[in-house]
């Protein structure tokens, strides 16, 4: 099997070593990477249509949309099978990617799109072989539970815990991506498109920062034995689907709560399996690299996923409500919408009323003009 | 594909029924079973013979390890691919079956036989396609976990909980494989086998029985924010293995004293995966025969798994050390091999220091004259 790498990063790299390191009859034929010298070794290059030259599987480890959804497309058109990691092209273009693939007769794999080293989109993919899937749900941001873990265990504040996690590279120099929930926000979408068998757009999910987390409001609820945990869901109500990222209120004898340092977990509920969930390493060179190799021996020995989004699904944004908390410092939140106020140094501590996340962001809107540090969280059902 | 079903009590009506739902590709030919009104439908028999007749694939749910193993070598014999729930004749048996199938190019597999619904053995063999799995632990036994989290929730005893748990059918009558450890025995046995590439007979693993548990215990611990769970666990160490069951104590904020309720928990680790850990349900009806069907559903599309048990391996009985708990509610407990020993209405609890599974046995010999109701746990390290 001969098989070319675009993306010579640290993803990358682990999964020449391991293939190097375990893989006899696995030829990596060509590397191609912007960055690469390539005087140093005969196999790199910077030229996309030379990766694409005699090879059975790309492994694509880029990060943007493009230019590797222009890649993968020749590759996909060219009889190459293509697995992926980056989970911006594939949360945009996932359902193109699969028809393009079945036309070719060649397969289309992003095991390491979402959740790392986790088994999770082969569980899921098995899963739907027998049951419905009523909902998924996770913790699908190292970065963000590291940043959480640590401010609950060592009381510091939020920029100190970012800064930490960037020292240790967990976090990109620009954090939004993580902070802002733009990366669970593709990874749920991901999950919900193969758990639903229907594509909702990404930019649909609804999406609350997690920027705004005081020290006070996690030990607030800390002394209450309550931990927030930053997580993606998404569950299916008739034709329906409601997805989000937000910070969600767990009592601490839930299992999200003991997911710690930059771990992750996702669980499915089908009909006959229950609830399934799975922990391990979200992210990582090996982790990561592990999950690419997974997806090229599975293509190697011939088990193909038969993927399909034939249901049209729309986003629920009516039928549906939660209970919310929102902390702010402004002592101006006596409101008929709230059922209860407390205060906790400094910081108000607001349980709403059941209302529609459409109400919810009209509400965070006013609020916002008083105190540009409000923070809301979904209370679990 | 046609498929023999052998037993036909909980998890075989479960396994009939997803499949009539969901897989008109799928027809059971024969249903046997020793208890079933051979004039009621036409597809039932109870004759080993008339089972194997014309079908593909064996379905065997029954629950000893004969006339289980005879049939399943029937099967593999005449080219039809088994697939088993049933841990004793696997345990047993396991490596005689996987060189039969692999001789007569079929397959068993026997996904259902540990950790029910989770799917475990699967991921046990992918990850393995990859990394060196250095070891394996779980809540692998619903019916004990169920009592030890209602007897912490509901303070209740030992008793009034295994009482309870059999009013639910979770425990058999004689609740002896449960709570003496041989169901979990079986289990961590046939995932150390995968795990580490070699058989170890079942007997070997060291088993230290729930029974003695006192609600005090848990009580002492549960004020220090500690649980007792009842695990199975094995790891690698040069070519030999430490395999046990029994009580373990873990800090609350582990992930394994989240598990609630019957679940099951189980995680492997590898060395570029890390810890991978999967939590579902262990038992029941529909959870086994989903795994069941799975198993059904890989064969069907050609996956194969390559097994093979080529590594002599030993248990290790003497370079290993742990250091263990003991509770009893005799006071003469002023050995020197106690670190500490604390009083706790009328229980002494008493910390050793670390010493080998055999010394482990020959002090609980000792002290177990003294009282029939002594009690030892293991320390996570």
């Amino acid at each position: 099997m001969k098989i070319g790498i675009l993306g010579y990063g640290n993803v990358g790299k682990g999964v020449c070593e391991i293939i190097e390191k375990n893989f006899d009859d696995i030829e990596i034929v060509h590397i191609c990477d912007q960055s690469v010298d390539i005087s140093l070794d005969k196999r790199f290059t910077q030229d996309n249509n030379v990766l694409l030259n005699g090879i059975d599987v790309l492994l694509e480890m880029i990060v943007n949309e493009e230019p590797a959804h222009t890649i993968i497309m020749n590759a996909l058109n060219s009889g190459i099978h293509v697995i992926t990691s980056n989970k911006a092209t594939v949360a945009k273009y996932l359902d193109e990617f699969i028809e393009t693939a079945n036309k070719n007769n060649v397969q289309f794999k992003f095991e390491a799109s979402v959740g790392g080293g986790i088994p999770w989109i082969q569980s899921l993919i098995k899963a739907k072989r027998i049951d419905k899937i009523t909902s998924c749900k996770g913790i699908l941001n190292g970065t963000t539970n590291y940043i959480l873990d640590k401010m609950n265990k060592n009381h510091l504040s939020f920029n100190d815990c970012l800064a930490d996690a960037q020292k240790l590279g967990y976090a990109e120099a620009n954090p939004t991506a993580d902070i802002d929930g733009y990366d669970v926000q593709r990874k749920i979408m991901i999950s919900s498109a193969i758990a639903f068998s229907g594509i909702v757009p990404y930019k649909e999910f609804d999406r609350l920062s997690l920027a705004n987390i005081q020290l006070e409001d996690i030990e607030y609820f800390n002394n209450k034995e309550f931990t927030i945990k930053y997580v993606g869901s998404s569950f299916i109500k008739n034709k329906s689907v409601y997805g989000s990222v937000e910070p969600v209120l767990f009592n601490n004898n839930h299992i999200f709560t003991k997911v710690d340092k930059n771990n992750n977990i996702v669980e499915l509920v089908g009909d006959t399996i229950g609830t399934l969930s799975f922990v391990g390493q979200g992210a990582g060179r090996y982790p990561t690299a592990n999950a690419m190799i997974q997806d090229l021996l599975d293509i190697k020995n011939g088990c193909n996923d038969n993927l399909a989004f034939e249901n049209k699904i729309e986003m629920n944004k009516d039928d549906i409500m939660f209970e919310y908390i929102i902390c702010s410092s402004q002592l101006s939140l006596n409101q008929d919408v709230f059922v209860s106020v407390e205060n906790y140094k400094g910081r108000n501590i607001a349980l709403t009323k059941p209302m529609t996340p459409q109400a919810r962001n009209e509400l965070m809107s006013m609020l916002k003009e008083l105190d540009q540090y409000i923070f809301c969280i979904r209370k679990e059902d």
